[in-house]
């Protein structure tokens, strides 16, 4: 097999970025995720074999997130909520550029607000909401994604927040999930995106004060968007300046 | 007839907005463009039946863009190239946010770097690049849509700076036109795009040194563009906390 | 103002066109709908401004719809359910046909599986379905969408037939509506595509059962989605052999 | 590693479909194509690491697509241009639902006109066309797409027939490729789509009097896009009759 057909790597570089102020305010919060709700979440990808997995933190110098740490990321995980403002533009920008050059970025629940998926989408990426253990079902909408794959028609959660239409953003390039909520709403909540070389995809469950995080079928789902996100062998992107590749027509011929 | 099903307004209200520099600095521009690359630009709008045109550039106060001019403003075409950088942060931003709100935008040629434009993409929107008077030919490839009305199957044009692919946007909502350059290169000159109620349409003819914006097919395109992108009516944007619209489950269901 | 320019005609020409079955075999549906439910529908669009819409049914002969009557259709409503292999192919084939040439067309709910609508969409258009008096709230997901303009956030039907996702569709090209449904499901239930030089939007509710098309959401959306549909001037659509349009390289290049 | 995170099977079972005519008629094609076209792009896709690939012909008992052959074939090649008619109906319905059911469908140059792919685009898939010799370079606009990856920023075919637009499809899903023609005009000549569970990659060259199926990047492209079609594992595709998931609302509420 030559190399150019190689599958990817089966080990992508994951790390799992949270804003981890949550945890520190609210004992809920902490008694369910008593290492943070990143630890969660790195445990979810083991689980399902990833072996490269780290996390990164709000609080640590340059968000967790310095150019060693970003250039050796496949794979960027994104949890905030609170504390969106306290992300320098600095690091948001580089997190940007990196998607740009082929890095994936899984954005999860109200990390719809943040920096780098509202720079990205290009919208306000607002929406309705409430904290009211509305119960979630996520409908399968496109059953032959690999997103998708392993977790039946729908995944249900017994208790999580309330996300409502209109949510304001660019048309998806792919609708994997839509979930319906015993409230009454309805949401787009499985979203792909491509810009640049990378791959987006915005999922919606995970409010802090539920353990949406060790709901095996929310696992499954990301760990199958952390290999779907991961980076591909691409054709190189070129700008700037360039010769012609065919004789211009002459002058005379104006 | 009920008010709803009432046509668009027949005359939206359009300001072009223009950089205006090059034809200080550069007399073989001035000598195309005497009043400027906008008045050229309006006059053309005016040809086709727009009544409601005006401009402003980029060195009048605020660039022209007061919030009175842009909450008056249905359709803003932009062209800007050298001076991308000497729109303030804030005029950018309100561009954006009427965007949002419902304001037609069309962005010209080099505007593809313009700060609403890369800022409303949420990509680099780099490109390939040659001033050599290539000759371009405009090939629809969406004949149904109302953009390409009355232009035939292609728009040729004489002599052109030449932009070639890959262009860093965002899949474009719809393909309208395809470029072909005689150097070898091929362009997506013609795109649109939705972001929150607005409607967007780049289009790629239209370098300072030609004539571009006398050509009667670029000038009917133009035309078409302000006509699609002009707001409709539409549902209500809105956002926020919400109350269930059904009982919810009670607490004892857990 | 050029004539290109000028607004599409007020007035499309529409067909509505009805299996008409139900009413003769079950009283109820005729109950609700005694003159049939296109005189219901025709009624929802008369009160809408439109001027011009006659109807056409499946025991008429040609199915009422005969070469002359597509050729000065505009926009053609299509609603069936039981006896969709009583259209003749040869019908069927001419409303595609008619698509593709420009006439817009409106897929009413189990529609879904007529011959047309699966023919333009190439997939099985399968779904999931119950008749248990569903509550159904249709959510506004694209609010700058001319067919969602004058509805609100969402619609509520009292009592409908559920249809539930996954819906075995093209992903579409816009996705205007998603379903609430009391019982848990979710539907993409207002769904727009283009073919050749036609529009088409698909749209859910409409059970014969229910007193849907006299609810004055449902008919506020058809109305906007018929002046949608209705064709506008477009560029030509042409095909064939060719002459090239630039010297060909000499042979002696190669 | 979970069986679901499996990667894809490094081997998919992949047929070559062959018209196989021209080669019995034109020395100049059977010249070019000794053991005929399906032979070349066979060993195509095994130079580049498939080993598990078989060729079928339409002359052959049943085209060669028995069921057994179909039920057993990850992705599909699919060359035909002079005899599309003689393809019967049966076999085209049974590849279009092999394509629902996850059957990867890869459409080269002239099958553009075949039956299965008509039948899943739903439009009349014509286009332009003109036998004189032409250049064509084939520009990446995808660069980050896996179908992309290794052919550099374009491909050059010397000689090749042209296919200019308009091209009759739906919108496609990924526009990977756009094909430049000296003779002036351009093509969407790489466009994916989703049919079901299937995907389906439309790739322009290999007119049958040239050598194009020995062309090392039109290789590259062919192998990168059997790989992309093969099936993954996905959520079950489940219709008809459903129970509800909630209570639904009581008869007294009406």
């Amino acid at each position: 097999m030559t190399q150019q057909n190689a599958p990817q790597p089966t080990q992508p570089r994951i790390t799992v970025w949270h804003e981890y102020r949550h945890e520190h305010e609210n004992k809920a919060v902490s008694d369910l995720y008593p290492h943070g709700m990143h630890a969660a979440l790195a445990d979810g990808l083991r689980e399902h074999g990833f072996s490269n997995v780290r996390t990164a933190t709000l609080d640590e110098p340059e968000h967790g997130l310095t150019d060693d740490v970003l250039a050796s990321t496949d794979v960027l995980l994104w949890w905030g909520h609170k504390a969106h403002g306290d992300v320098s533009d600095a690091v948001a920008e580089k997190v940007v550029q990196r998607v740009w050059d082929g890095m994936g970025l899984i954005v999860l629940h109200s990390g719809h607000f943040s920096k780098p998926f509202k720079r990205l989408m290009g919208t306000s990426c607002d929406l309705k909401w409430r904290e009211a253990n509305d119960r979630e079902r996520l409908w399968v909408v496109d059953p032959g994604h690999p997103i998708a794959q392993g977790v039946g028609e729908y995944i249900e959660i017994e208790q999580e927040e309330m996300y409502g239409e209109h949510f304001d953003i660019p048309a998806p390039d792919e609708l994997v999930f839509l979930s319906w909520f015993s409230g009454g709403e309805v949401f787009r909540s499985g979203c792909t995106y491509r810009r640049g070389s990378g791959k987006i995809f915005y999922f919606r469950p995970g409010h802090e004060t539920y353990p949406t995080y060790y709901h095996a079928g929310v696992r499954q789902v990301i760990a199958n968007a952390a290999r779907w996100a991961a980076p591909t062998a691409s054709a190189p992107r070129a700008f700037g300046n360039r010769q012609p590749l065919e004789a211009l027509p002459t002058g005379e011929r104006r």
